[in-house]
């Protein structure tokens, strides 16, 4: 039986740091150019990054995690029956990522400032507006040889490692605090504590037809589960798997 | 030496034509999910879609458009020297497009009222909104198995078949009119006539490395030729190619 797996945010900064993730997954993947849409998909999430820069002061909430992180490991070293040798792994990431984000810029600022970005940001959100007559700019790029788009978009990319780099480790080290444990959703709901908690992970099989729908903050959270076909509340007894991550 | 294909309509109604083309071929293009990213494209091309039918007036837009062809057409009949067999496969073309068009519901009247599509239609645009815990019903729905999908997908699109080869027909018979021929923009600047003309089509060569700045309405244009890399003007002689379409 194949599985659904789902992640819910439990404040507003992870909710931001999960939707960055998943953007600059697609910015990745979509800088490939291996078709003639990926430059949509490319151009769609590189301006939904810049527009999320300038509603929130990311770079520096990343730092604070970063640093927080930073400090509960540290509270490990010389601790008996830690691994040293991983816990100083890890905090020669945790420094070398934290370093190189405080040199960076503003995330985004280069390519805020980019001539050929700012012409075909403003009207990629009209419905349908990124035709060559729209975007006669953008239609001229797009004919330039592969080697040539590659080299910029990398440009584009790299300009953005740093924030990769931070949020990543971020994620990772976040998701690795969870442990993923068999639960019960009595009549389709589920509720629990989670002290500081900043990410539910859930696995859902997918025979029950449903998804969860979270409600919750870093202290309490409640799950129902939906059907998927009637949009209606389920009231069955649903086994899943639930990993809380803080 | 490769060359620059470009587009550009002379009046508002062709533009939003042009635009509504582009969406449905990145709708088709997208619906076979042939990577974990389609869907992003495929959704967005929708929804652009439902925008733009909400906006104006599109069915009786086009089926007016189509009736002047057909009137058009109509008008060579019986005329000596036309071709009457081609002529008449034309305009049984254009009276099964025009009746189909007729019988249609109004653009998008179904998808709006599709209950899964308007529960994701909302957060979709929000800057990295296609998240799962933004649209937990979307990713359910990315679970199922691809034939489930298709299922769907090819229910919406059919949906719109009506407009796909009403517009198709306007489009590929106005294209049809013109027919290109060499001209030159002297100091990188051409002007001409074109009564009633809907759409120009230009053929650039790369080399020159510009792309063109039209303004212009149904009786006269301007083109413009600027330079890619610094976005000046181009003071140079350009040998380019032009269709005048009405």
């Amino acid at each position: 039986m194949t599985t659904h797996y789902f992640e819910h945010p439990l404040n507003e900064k992870t909710r931001i740091y999960l939707r960055v993730e998943a953007l600059l997954n697609q910015l990745s993947i979509s800088s490939q150019f291996s078709d003639d849409m990926q430059h949509l998909l490319f151009f769609r999430s590189l301006f939904d990054l810049l527009e999320i820069f300038e509603q929130i002061q990311l770079k520096s909430e990343l730092a604070k995690d970063i640093e927080k992180q930073r400090l509960s490991y540290r509270s490990w070293l010389h601790v008996e029956g830690v691994d040293q040798k991983m816990l100083n792994n890890i905090l020669t990431e945790v420094d070398d990522v934290h370093s190189k984000l405080m040199a960076a810029e503003r995330f985004g600022q280069s390519l805020k400032e980019d001539r050929f970005l700012s012409t075909i940001r403003q009207r990629f959100n009209l419905p349908g507006g990124s035709c060559c007559f729209d975007l006669p700019a953008l239609h001229h790029w797009l004919h330039l040889p592969i080697r040539q788009k590659t080299e910029d978009s990398n440009q584009w990319i790299e300009n953005l490692q740093p924030l990769t780099d931070a949020l990543k480790l971020w994620l990772r080290l976040t998701r690795e605090t969870g442990h993923f444990q068999q639960q019960e959703a009595l009549s389709g709901f589920y509720q629990s504590d989670a002290e500081d908690a900043n990410i539910l992970r859930l696995e859902i099989p997918m025979g029950y037809g449903v998804y969860p729908m979270i409600s919750g903050h870093k202290n309490r959270f409640a799950i129902k589960f939906i059907f998927f076909a009637s949009g209606q509340a389920s009231c069955d007894n649903i086994d899943f798997k639930l990993a809380v991550c803080s």
